[in-house]
Protein backbone atom coordinates (compact mmCIF):
# COMPACT_ATOMS: atom_id res chain seq x y z
CA UNK A 1 0.00 0.00 0.00
CA UNK A 2 1.48 3.42 -1.03
CA UNK A 3 1.61 5.89 1.06
CA UNK A 4 -1.32 8.14 -0.33
CA UNK A 5 -3.22 4.97 0.71
CA UNK A 6 -1.72 4.70 4.47
CA UNK A 7 -2.77 8.36 4.83
CA UNK A 8 -6.47 7.68 3.97
CA UNK A 9 -6.96 5.04 6.10
CA UNK A 10 -5.02 6.78 8.91
CA UNK A 11 -7.48 9.62 8.60
CA UNK A 12 -10.81 7.37 8.37
CA UNK A 13 -9.41 5.03 11.44
CA UNK A 14 -7.84 7.98 13.89
CA UNK A 15 -10.00 11.08 12.85
CA UNK A 16 -12.01 12.07 14.93
CA UNK A 17 -15.02 14.66 13.72
CA UNK A 18 -16.09 17.23 15.69
CA UNK A 19 -18.68 20.04 15.47
CA UNK A 20 -17.78 23.04 13.02
CA UNK A 21 -16.22 20.90 10.63
CA UNK A 22 -13.36 19.88 12.72
CA UNK A 23 -11.31 17.06 12.11
CA UNK A 24 -8.90 16.07 14.57
CA UNK A 25 -6.12 14.40 13.96
CA UNK A 26 -3.84 14.80 17.28
CA UNK A 27 -2.89 11.16 17.29
CA UNK A 28 -0.47 11.80 14.19
CA UNK A 29 -0.06 15.64 13.09
CA UNK A 30 -1.36 18.13 15.51
CA UNK A 31 -0.87 17.01 18.66
CA UNK A 32 1.17 13.92 19.33
CA UNK A 33 3.31 13.63 15.75
CA UNK A 34 4.25 10.15 14.58
CA UNK A 35 7.55 10.98 13.13
CA UNK A 36 8.36 7.85 11.31
CA UNK A 37 4.79 8.50 9.12
CA UNK A 38 5.38 12.35 8.56
CA UNK A 39 8.53 11.28 6.97
CA UNK A 40 6.91 9.12 4.28
CA UNK A 41 4.55 11.71 3.76
CA UNK A 42 7.62 14.15 3.33
CA UNK A 43 9.33 12.27 1.22
CA UNK A 44 6.03 11.97 -1.14
CA UNK A 45 6.50 16.37 -0.80
CA UNK A 46 9.66 15.59 -2.23
CA UNK A 47 8.95 13.18 -5.33
CA UNK A 48 6.45 16.06 -6.02
CA UNK A 49 8.41 18.95 -6.00
CA UNK A 50 11.58 17.00 -6.48
CA UNK A 51 12.68 19.69 -9.60
CA UNK A 52 11.51 22.59 -8.37
CA UNK A 53 15.08 23.64 -6.94
CA UNK A 54 13.43 24.93 -3.63
CA UNK A 55 15.54 26.19 -1.53
CA UNK A 56 13.01 27.14 1.77
CA UNK A 57 10.18 25.52 3.26
CA UNK A 58 7.73 28.35 4.59
CA UNK A 59 4.93 27.22 7.48
CA UNK A 60 3.18 28.62 10.25
CA UNK A 61 3.52 27.59 13.96
CA UNK A 62 3.02 25.68 15.45
CA UNK A 63 0.88 22.50 13.84
CA UNK A 64 3.23 23.13 10.17
CA UNK A 65 6.55 22.67 11.76
CA UNK A 66 6.73 19.13 12.97
CA UNK A 67 5.54 18.46 9.02
CA UNK A 68 8.05 21.04 7.34
CA UNK A 69 10.98 19.75 9.02
CA UNK A 70 10.36 16.32 8.29
CA UNK A 71 9.90 17.06 4.81
CA UNK A 72 12.78 19.86 4.55
CA UNK A 73 15.25 16.96 5.06
CA UNK A 74 14.82 15.82 1.85
CA UNK A 75 14.98 19.21 0.15
CA UNK A 76 18.17 19.88 2.00
CA UNK A 77 16.87 23.10 3.27
CA UNK A 78 16.25 25.03 6.20
CA UNK A 79 12.54 25.82 7.26
CA UNK A 80 10.96 29.29 7.98
CA UNK A 81 8.21 29.59 10.26
CA UNK A 82 5.67 32.16 10.26
CA UNK A 83 4.51 33.19 14.10
CA UNK A 84 1.44 34.25 14.60
CA UNK A 85 0.70 37.59 16.65
CA UNK A 86 -2.01 39.30 18.28
CA UNK A 87 -0.06 42.94 18.66
CA UNK A 88 -1.05 45.86 15.92
CA UNK A 89 2.22 46.64 15.76
CA UNK A 90 4.19 46.59 12.02
CA UNK A 91 7.43 46.30 13.14
CA UNK A 92 10.15 47.54 9.63
CA UNK A 93 11.90 44.21 9.62
CA UNK A 94 9.17 41.88 9.33
CA UNK A 95 6.78 41.09 6.60
CA UNK A 96 3.33 40.92 8.05
CA UNK A 97 0.04 39.32 6.85
CA UNK A 98 -3.34 38.94 8.06
CA UNK A 99 -4.95 35.62 8.61
CA UNK A 100 -8.98 34.84 9.20
CA UNK A 101 -9.49 31.81 11.69
CA UNK A 102 -12.81 30.14 11.34
CA UNK A 103 -12.51 28.01 13.86
CA UNK A 104 -11.86 31.00 16.82
CA UNK A 105 -14.03 33.86 14.56
CA UNK A 106 -10.95 36.19 14.44
CA UNK A 107 -8.22 37.61 12.62
CA UNK A 108 -4.50 37.43 13.74
CA UNK A 109 -1.13 38.93 11.59
CA UNK A 110 1.14 36.23 10.83
CA UNK A 111 5.10 37.78 10.58
CA UNK A 112 8.38 36.44 9.10
CA UNK A 113 11.95 38.58 9.79
CA UNK A 114 12.60 39.80 6.63
CA UNK A 115 16.46 38.06 6.87
CA UNK A 116 15.17 34.98 6.33
CA UNK A 117 12.74 35.90 3.11
CA UNK A 118 14.98 37.26 -0.01
CA UNK A 119 14.14 37.60 -3.33
CA UNK A 120 16.05 35.21 -5.02
CA UNK A 121 14.31 33.10 -2.75
CA UNK A 122 12.46 29.54 -4.44
CA UNK A 123 9.87 28.70 -1.59
CA UNK A 124 7.75 25.82 -0.80
CA UNK A 125 4.44 26.17 1.28
CA UNK A 126 3.94 23.16 3.65
CA UNK A 127 1.17 22.93 6.22
CA UNK A 128 -0.95 20.08 7.51
CA UNK A 129 -4.78 21.78 6.37
CA UNK A 130 -5.98 23.50 3.97
CA UNK A 131 -9.52 24.54 4.09
CA UNK A 132 -10.60 28.13 3.50
CA UNK A 133 -7.11 29.22 2.46
CA UNK A 134 -6.49 32.21 4.78
CA UNK A 135 -3.31 31.04 5.98
CA UNK A 136 -1.28 29.78 2.68
CA UNK A 137 -2.87 33.13 1.17
CA UNK A 138 -1.23 34.75 3.91
CA UNK A 139 2.16 32.79 3.68
CA UNK A 140 1.73 33.45 -0.20
CA UNK A 141 1.68 37.02 0.43
CA UNK A 142 4.39 37.01 3.13
CA UNK A 143 6.63 35.57 0.04
CA UNK A 144 5.34 37.44 -2.16
CA UNK A 145 6.09 40.55 -0.31
CA UNK A 146 9.45 39.86 -0.11
CA UNK A 147 10.06 39.34 -4.06
CA UNK A 148 10.54 35.75 -3.65
CA UNK A 149 8.74 32.81 -5.52
CA UNK A 150 6.43 30.26 -4.83
CA UNK A 151 7.24 26.71 -6.00
CA UNK A 152 3.74 25.43 -4.31
CA UNK A 153 1.68 24.06 -1.54
CA UNK A 154 1.96 20.98 -0.06
CA UNK A 155 -1.23 20.44 2.04
CA UNK A 156 -1.39 16.81 4.03
CA UNK A 157 -5.24 17.45 4.49
CA UNK A 158 -7.06 19.18 2.08
CA UNK A 159 -11.02 20.12 2.72
CA UNK A 160 -11.66 19.94 -1.12
CA UNK A 161 -15.17 20.66 -0.47
CA UNK A 162 -14.46 24.43 1.31
CA UNK A 163 -12.79 27.23 -1.23
CA UNK A 164 -9.19 27.25 -0.19
CA UNK A 165 -8.25 24.75 -3.05
CA UNK A 166 -9.57 26.99 -6.18
CA UNK A 167 -8.28 30.05 -4.16
CA UNK A 168 -4.66 28.53 -3.96
CA UNK A 169 -4.78 27.16 -7.53
CA UNK A 170 -6.83 30.69 -8.97
CA UNK A 171 -4.00 32.26 -7.74
CA UNK A 172 -1.49 30.16 -9.94
CA UNK A 173 0.00 28.11 -6.97
CA UNK A 174 0.48 24.44 -7.70
CA UNK A 175 -1.01 22.81 -5.04
CA UNK A 176 -0.43 19.18 -4.11
CA UNK A 177 -2.60 17.87 -1.23
CA UNK A 178 -1.67 14.33 -0.21
CA UNK A 179 -5.35 13.09 1.18
CA UNK A 180 -8.54 15.23 -0.60
CA UNK A 181 -11.62 15.16 1.16
CA UNK A 182 -14.81 15.50 -0.91
CA UNK A 183 -16.64 15.13 2.21
CA UNK A 184 -16.90 14.64 5.85
CA UNK A 185 -19.99 13.99 8.82
CA UNK A 186 -20.46 12.34 11.59
CA UNK A 187 -23.23 9.99 10.19
CA UNK A 188 -21.68 9.03 7.06
CA UNK A 189 -17.81 9.88 8.19
CA UNK A 190 -15.39 10.41 5.88
CA UNK A 191 -15.30 9.93 2.16
CA UNK A 192 -12.09 11.00 -0.12
CA UNK A 193 -11.69 12.61 -3.94
CA UNK B 1 34.74 20.34 14.87
CA UNK B 2 32.57 18.27 16.32
CA UNK B 3 28.73 19.50 17.15
CA UNK B 4 29.04 20.98 20.19
CA UNK B 5 31.93 23.23 19.28
CA UNK B 6 30.02 24.04 16.05
CA UNK B 7 26.87 24.83 18.36
CA UNK B 8 28.94 27.26 20.34
CA UNK B 9 30.05 28.97 17.08
CA UNK B 10 27.00 29.05 16.03
CA UNK B 11 25.62 30.99 19.28
CA UNK B 12 28.36 33.57 19.23
CA UNK B 13 27.99 33.79 15.10
CA UNK B 14 24.26 34.06 15.18
CA UNK B 15 23.11 34.86 18.51
CA UNK B 16 21.62 38.05 19.30
CA UNK B 17 21.59 39.74 23.21
CA UNK B 18 18.82 41.62 23.79
CA UNK B 19 17.36 43.33 26.81
CA UNK B 20 16.11 41.33 29.63
CA UNK B 21 18.57 38.61 28.96
CA UNK B 22 17.06 37.72 25.79
CA UNK B 23 19.02 35.12 23.55
CA UNK B 24 17.68 35.28 19.98
CA UNK B 25 18.76 32.08 17.90
CA UNK B 26 16.13 32.87 15.43
CA UNK B 27 18.55 31.96 12.61
CA UNK B 28 19.00 28.35 13.16
CA UNK B 29 16.63 27.51 16.20
CA UNK B 30 13.43 29.26 16.70
CA UNK B 31 12.28 31.13 13.52
CA UNK B 32 14.23 29.86 11.17
CA UNK B 33 15.26 26.21 11.25
CA UNK B 34 18.71 25.05 9.95
CA UNK B 35 16.95 21.43 9.51
CA UNK B 36 20.67 20.10 8.53
CA UNK B 37 22.04 21.39 11.73
CA UNK B 38 19.20 20.28 13.60
CA UNK B 39 19.71 17.14 12.64
CA UNK B 40 23.13 16.51 14.07
CA UNK B 41 22.34 17.58 17.28
CA UNK B 42 19.46 15.46 17.25
CA UNK B 43 21.79 12.08 16.64
CA UNK B 44 24.02 13.99 19.57
CA UNK B 45 21.17 13.47 21.97
CA UNK B 46 20.29 9.78 20.79
CA UNK B 47 24.16 9.31 21.72
CA UNK B 48 23.69 10.54 24.87
CA UNK B 49 20.28 9.04 25.64
CA UNK B 50 20.91 5.61 23.63
CA UNK B 51 20.91 2.69 26.01
CA UNK B 52 17.86 4.46 28.07
CA UNK B 53 15.07 2.66 26.14
CA UNK B 54 12.97 5.86 25.33
CA UNK B 55 9.81 5.31 23.24
CA UNK B 56 8.38 9.08 23.16
CA UNK B 57 9.27 12.28 23.27
CA UNK B 58 7.67 15.08 24.72
CA UNK B 59 8.35 18.84 23.80
CA UNK B 60 6.60 22.39 24.06
CA UNK B 61 5.04 24.18 21.31
CA UNK B 62 5.98 26.12 19.21
CA UNK B 63 9.67 26.34 18.91
CA UNK B 64 10.81 22.71 21.00
CA UNK B 65 8.64 20.54 17.98
CA UNK B 66 11.54 21.21 14.97
CA UNK B 67 14.37 19.81 17.15
CA UNK B 68 12.05 17.13 18.58
CA UNK B 69 10.83 15.95 15.69
CA UNK B 70 14.19 15.94 13.78
CA UNK B 71 15.64 13.85 17.34
CA UNK B 72 12.75 11.48 17.20
CA UNK B 73 13.89 10.03 13.87
CA UNK B 74 16.94 8.66 15.94
CA UNK B 75 14.96 7.54 18.36
CA UNK B 76 12.32 5.82 16.19
CA UNK B 77 9.29 7.19 18.65
CA UNK B 78 6.84 9.54 18.18
CA UNK B 79 6.88 13.50 19.17
CA UNK B 80 3.89 14.96 22.16
CA UNK B 81 4.15 18.17 22.27
CA UNK B 82 2.62 19.93 25.18
CA UNK B 83 -0.08 22.36 23.77
CA UNK B 84 -0.42 26.24 25.27
CA UNK B 85 -3.74 27.61 26.48
CA UNK B 86 -4.95 30.15 28.46
CA UNK B 87 -8.22 29.14 29.86
CA UNK B 88 -8.52 27.82 32.78
CA UNK B 89 -11.44 25.08 31.76
CA UNK B 90 -9.78 22.18 33.34
CA UNK B 91 -10.78 19.33 31.09
CA UNK B 92 -11.40 15.34 32.49
CA UNK B 93 -9.13 14.23 28.95
CA UNK B 94 -6.13 16.29 29.55
CA UNK B 95 -2.65 16.19 32.12
CA UNK B 96 -2.77 19.99 32.89
CA UNK B 97 0.38 21.99 34.37
CA UNK B 98 1.38 25.56 35.26
CA UNK B 99 3.97 27.41 33.16
CA UNK B 100 5.36 30.59 34.39
CA UNK B 101 6.93 32.54 31.92
CA UNK B 102 9.19 35.29 32.85
CA UNK B 103 9.53 36.75 29.50
CA UNK B 104 6.03 37.85 29.31
CA UNK B 105 5.35 37.47 33.20
CA UNK B 106 2.55 35.92 33.13
CA UNK B 107 1.20 32.25 33.87
CA UNK B 108 -0.25 29.95 30.99
CA UNK B 109 -1.22 26.34 31.53
CA UNK B 110 -0.07 23.63 29.17
CA UNK B 111 -1.58 20.43 28.44
CA UNK B 112 -1.37 17.01 27.08
CA UNK B 113 -4.26 14.91 26.11
CA UNK B 114 -4.14 11.49 28.34
CA UNK B 115 -4.54 9.31 25.49
CA UNK B 116 -0.82 10.29 24.40
CA UNK B 117 0.87 9.71 27.83
CA UNK B 118 1.06 6.09 28.71
CA UNK B 119 2.00 4.58 32.54
CA UNK B 120 4.38 2.49 30.66
CA UNK B 121 5.96 5.52 28.62
CA UNK B 122 9.45 6.16 29.12
CA UNK B 123 9.83 9.92 27.91
CA UNK B 124 12.70 12.22 27.08
CA UNK B 125 12.07 16.03 27.21
CA UNK B 126 13.32 17.78 24.73
CA UNK B 127 13.66 21.80 24.28
CA UNK B 128 15.27 24.61 22.42
CA UNK B 129 16.08 26.24 25.90
CA UNK B 130 16.73 26.11 29.76
CA UNK B 131 16.74 29.22 32.30
CA UNK B 132 14.82 29.44 35.04
CA UNK B 133 13.38 25.73 34.47
CA UNK B 134 10.02 26.36 34.82
CA UNK B 135 8.86 24.87 31.48
CA UNK B 136 10.98 21.79 31.46
CA UNK B 137 9.79 21.36 35.82
CA UNK B 138 6.10 21.44 34.12
CA UNK B 139 6.94 18.79 31.13
CA UNK B 140 8.00 16.72 34.00
CA UNK B 141 4.68 16.98 35.94
CA UNK B 142 2.69 16.04 33.09
CA UNK B 143 4.86 13.35 32.89
CA UNK B 144 4.67 12.13 36.31
CA UNK B 145 0.85 12.80 36.70
CA UNK B 146 0.50 9.50 33.91
CA UNK B 147 2.44 8.03 36.25
CA UNK B 148 5.44 7.52 33.42
CA UNK B 149 9.03 7.45 33.75
CA UNK B 150 11.32 10.60 32.73
CA UNK B 151 14.07 9.23 31.16
CA UNK B 152 15.85 12.88 31.31
CA UNK B 153 15.62 16.05 29.70
CA UNK B 154 18.04 17.15 26.56
CA UNK B 155 18.39 20.64 26.02
CA UNK B 156 19.96 22.76 23.03
CA UNK B 157 21.05 25.59 25.00
CA UNK B 158 21.13 26.24 29.18
CA UNK B 159 21.85 29.43 30.56
CA UNK B 160 23.81 27.47 33.47
CA UNK B 161 23.79 30.92 35.31
CA UNK B 162 19.99 30.91 35.89
CA UNK B 163 18.69 28.17 38.62
CA UNK B 164 16.73 25.81 35.96
CA UNK B 165 19.13 23.44 35.44
CA UNK B 166 19.83 22.62 39.45
CA UNK B 167 16.19 22.38 40.03
CA UNK B 168 15.54 20.24 37.15
CA UNK B 169 18.78 18.22 38.55
CA UNK B 170 17.72 18.44 42.10
CA UNK B 171 14.27 16.86 41.19
CA UNK B 172 16.44 13.63 40.17
CA UNK B 173 15.96 14.27 36.44
CA UNK B 174 19.26 13.53 34.15
CA UNK B 175 19.82 16.60 32.39
CA UNK B 176 21.89 17.00 28.82
CA UNK B 177 22.53 20.49 27.62
CA UNK B 178 24.68 20.51 24.45
CA UNK B 179 25.53 24.61 24.99
CA UNK B 180 25.88 25.73 28.44
CA UNK B 181 26.35 29.41 28.82
CA UNK B 182 28.58 30.43 31.91
CA UNK B 183 27.73 34.56 31.81
CA UNK B 184 26.32 36.21 28.47
CA UNK B 185 26.15 40.38 27.94
CA UNK B 186 25.94 42.77 25.34
CA UNK B 187 29.57 44.22 26.70
CA UNK B 188 31.72 41.36 27.05
CA UNK B 189 29.81 38.65 24.79
CA UNK B 190 28.92 35.24 25.22
CA UNK B 191 30.96 32.55 27.72
CA UNK B 192 30.38 29.25 27.63
CA UNK B 193 31.01 26.34 30.73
Amino acid sequence: MCELQLLEERIRRDGKIGEGDVLKVDSFLNHRIDVRFLCELGQEFHRLFADCDVNKILTIEASGIGIACLTAQFFNCPVVFAKKTKTNNIYSDVYTSKVHSYTHQRDYDIVVSKEFLQPEDRVLIIDDFLAKGSAIMALADLIEHAGAHVVGAGIVIEKSYQPGAELVRSRGIRLESLARIRSMSVEHGIEFL
